[in-house]
């Protein structure tokens, strides 16, 4: 019915390069991203490093549903921003309306992904808005980013909930616990 | 800096309404989802009517968190089919992409409102595809509805969760038991 | 083989009262988790008073969906403190493993039932842990609170976001507005 | 404070053994369960070998998230049949109970580690009870498996969501398209 058409077929370096672009669009780094995560981990690890945390986040920006959910929140904010929404979802996105949580629930998407030991940092990082998120979340700045500043929390706590499954198998490695393998820990 | 800008206050009625004629402009009746929920649990209460259902469809509509869901789902729906989205987000919403599944996230958000006990029946009627389902899920059809059949599923399966908590009240009173008030079921 | 048995039925009293005389066993106190409450609400409405707080943590504590949840964890703690779970859950729960998420799965399924909007809060008094919280953290105090601290501070979150749907409906009445119904605000 | 206590220290393996023995020891066999992914799965995937489904489900068995929903629900399981729980949740389980949700949001929290795309198989063979399922879940029976038939749809669900993450890296290396590499895929 529609045969001129190519058929659909998905690429999936396609969907993993543009998160990377368009996170780079938004102007977030993955550096800054890596020091949220460095926040909320050196307590538990001091000998954490930030090349550690930046590969990390690289890791939980490889997977699909962390893919999905980046593209979908951007692509609300580009939408509110030039003010292409139907009424009333134009107001409550281009204002970050407080009673208005499918931006948390896109985040929470991600965060689930790494398991619900990430719960916690989430909405920690969430509530003060260190480093990156508080600039991504300034009002008065012209882009609206309601969607991509809880998406960026999201990211580096699944980082953090990462480092945590990692460092645990490392630490049972250097106990010479018979190891359990690649499985045990997260991808 | 946006000084001639009305503030920005929320109208709640502004967002219920718009969430019923949303869902009226893409072909969706209060009738068709009532059915789905009778589907759903005549086999359980034989005496159910279509009116409850409908009345339960109802009140599912009037939270906040469902009309977010629906309204935003609808939008990214509308804007697939205009082919308005960045690349490979519109590949990926028009074709209903398997392995996209922030349709489904979404959908999530309203049953977790009426707590776990609908998970089951909104899996069911989304692999099942019964009723106004089947319409929406045809892919040869031109309007494009990868989030819709998935609220609409999920709104359904909300309805009889709630249905289910109201019966066990009823039940309850006419055993001549001790009420616990009207928090005990959901509203 | 059980014939002697009387058909099982729900009874609803039951299941609420239990849920608020085993939270009091426990050592927690309903003000206590007000206290929370106000702790994340107040800056928001300076006029929020203790009472309104309580009031919004009996009406959390009415869902069916959060007694489950406080019963299941409230037994999994005494269990370990019993030390009658099976090894290694009996370790895992007992020493509140980091990589044991199970508690901020129970906790997450009552923040659900109000929304996406309490994803943050309980995230961030389940990372300061303060009042009650602290007490019920304390890893060198007797009880085990592994599952109850987490659960506390879901039903705050909880509590919290009720308040801030139901004050939007005030907001909107004083303004005049046409009120959607007492549908439009959680129960 | 408890000086003469051997310090608490996870090991991941006993974690892992404990949830195999578990499973085995409820009467639930690997098998069974790749059975159920290949009755939700071989509709898309004609040539998928049971082995595959085997394989798939060790994976999804072998992350730590997964294992602490199995040992706890289990756990909840063993204790509802032995009579030792508080009332009224001791009968809320051993009747599985259709209001207690805690059996399916330890399933989701399963289903969450795949991606959202796992929701709606969980719902289908949750309410079909199909294989196994349907003898776990007869209510005659003299063992309690209110957790463990949810727990065993959720591991279907996740090792189908595993397949198809994996079928279409497979069907793109085909293709002869630029790989993404190992994290792209679930682990």
């Amino acid at each position: 019915m529609k045969p001129e058409k190519i058929p659909y077929s998905l690429n999936s370096k396609k969907v993993a390069d543009a998160t990377k672009e368009w996170l780079h669009k938004r102007g977030v780094t993955i550096d800054e991203i890596a020091e949220l995560v460095m926040l909320l981990q050196k307590k538990y690890y001091p000998d954490l490093t930030l090349e550690e945390c930046v590969h990390n986040v690289e890791k939980v920006l490889s997977k699909r549903e962390v893919q999905n959910a980046v593209l979908t929140g951007i692509q609300l904010d580009i939408l509110a921003e030039q003010g292409a929404l139907i009424s009333p979802l134009q107001e409550m996105i281009e204002n970050d309306e407080s009673l208005y949580g499918v931006d948390e629930v896109l985040a929470f998407s991600i965060v689930n992904v790494y398991g619900s030991i990430g719960f916690t940092n989430y909405g920690y990082v969430d509530k003060l808005k260190p480093g990156v998120l508080e600039r991504l979340n300034d009002k008065n700045d012209e882009p609206t980013h309601t969607f991509l500043d809880d998406i960026v929390g999201a990211i580096a706590a699944s980082a953090s909930s990462r480092i945590a499954h990692r460092k645990q198998a490392e630490r049972e490695k250097a106990l010479g616990e018979e190891s359990v393998g690649d499985g045990s820990t997260p991808e």
